[in-house]
């Protein structure tokens, strides 16, 4: 196999990269100067030589603990699930989050043959004991709201605030182009003015 | 900067990729099994090493002269113009064309200072005094119909055969959402059943 062939493949096994797209980015490489696929080559490989899960969250991060979890400034009272370790770089972005977190590493999925044992659960029980509040943020699929469920009667005996991200219309959305789950939720979690 | 940080902005660097892929690109390479990193690292710097341009038609390729113009098997009396290397590719998978190629390099774009010298021009002439047909499959676009038109003058003189590529409606296209230049060009070239 050639070897724009070789790297063609490897792009088109990447998410959401097709064949069409992935030749076009071989290509790119090929007319851009060396320098540019050299440093992405070298990026690839310091990513994943520097870059772990924190022993206590989950997070990928070049620290263990994480920034977040080292960081003074956040409250530890605070724990937020997350199913997996992208979704806290989009929680932060938001800035409006301050506390910490807690990776799952996935959703409960029976057909897929992943169950609790095969979550970061118990580890999540165990550090639940130490705060005030749980936020479940799974994410809204049928599987994030499964998890979600079984996490919040998992948490229940603990007698801490245990809540759930909320769902309703997203910002900007139209009702007329939205499902109909989304408005019913959007109606069922409707609050005061 | 972050390892992560980093890697996010070499992907968003790529043509067609934005933030979110790229962010969406890294987190799947920290979960993939390394040796999927590795070997993409080490397939993009493979590729810069191993692939040239074809010193005889511009073909990125392997070997010097490319497959295409060491072919016995090929058409050595019509020389197919485009623009780049990856035309080339798109044309072979159709499996229609049997002749050698020809690459520019780019088009003619007075406004960012590309001009005949700035292509791969002269050489073109030069080959084109031994061929029967020149077919020019410049891209539809403004600059590659102009620089068709250019070719056709400059590739005049000689006396052979000097094509366009047909633009109308593409395949399975629907009237309705086909643009006017399109639809024009469509009936422009309508030939009889």
């Amino acid at each position: 196999m050639s070897a724009i062939d070789d790297l063609v493949g490897q792009f088109a096994r990447l998410p959401g990269v097709g064949r069409k797209t992935a030749l076009r980015l071989a290509f790119h490489l090929l007319k851009q100067p060396e320098e540019e696929a050299r440093r992405l080559a070298a990026s690839i490989l310091e990513v994943r030589e520097r870059v772990r899960p924190c022993t206590r969250c989950g997070n990928l991060s070049e620290q263990d603990p994480c920034e977040i979890c080292r960081s003074s400034r956040r409250d530890a009272g605070t724990l937020c699930v997350v199913e997996e370790s992208s979704d806290i770089m989009a929680i932060e972005r938001t800035g409006e989050y301050r506390g910490l977190y807690h990776v799952l590493g996935g959703r409960l999925s029976p057909l897929d043959g992943v169950g609790p044992a095969e979550l970061n659960v118990q580890p999540l029980v165990e550090r639940a004991g130490a705060v005030r509040e749980v936020v479940l943020a799974t994410n809204t699929s049928v599987e994030g709201e499964a998890t979600a469920l079984y996490l919040g009667r998992l948490l229940a005996p603990l007698g801490i605030r245990v809540t759930r991200i909320a769902r309703g219309m997203p910002v900007g959305g139209d009702l007329e182009y939205a499902d109909g789950v989304t408005i019913a939720e959007a109606f069922a979690g409707r609050r005061e003015l």
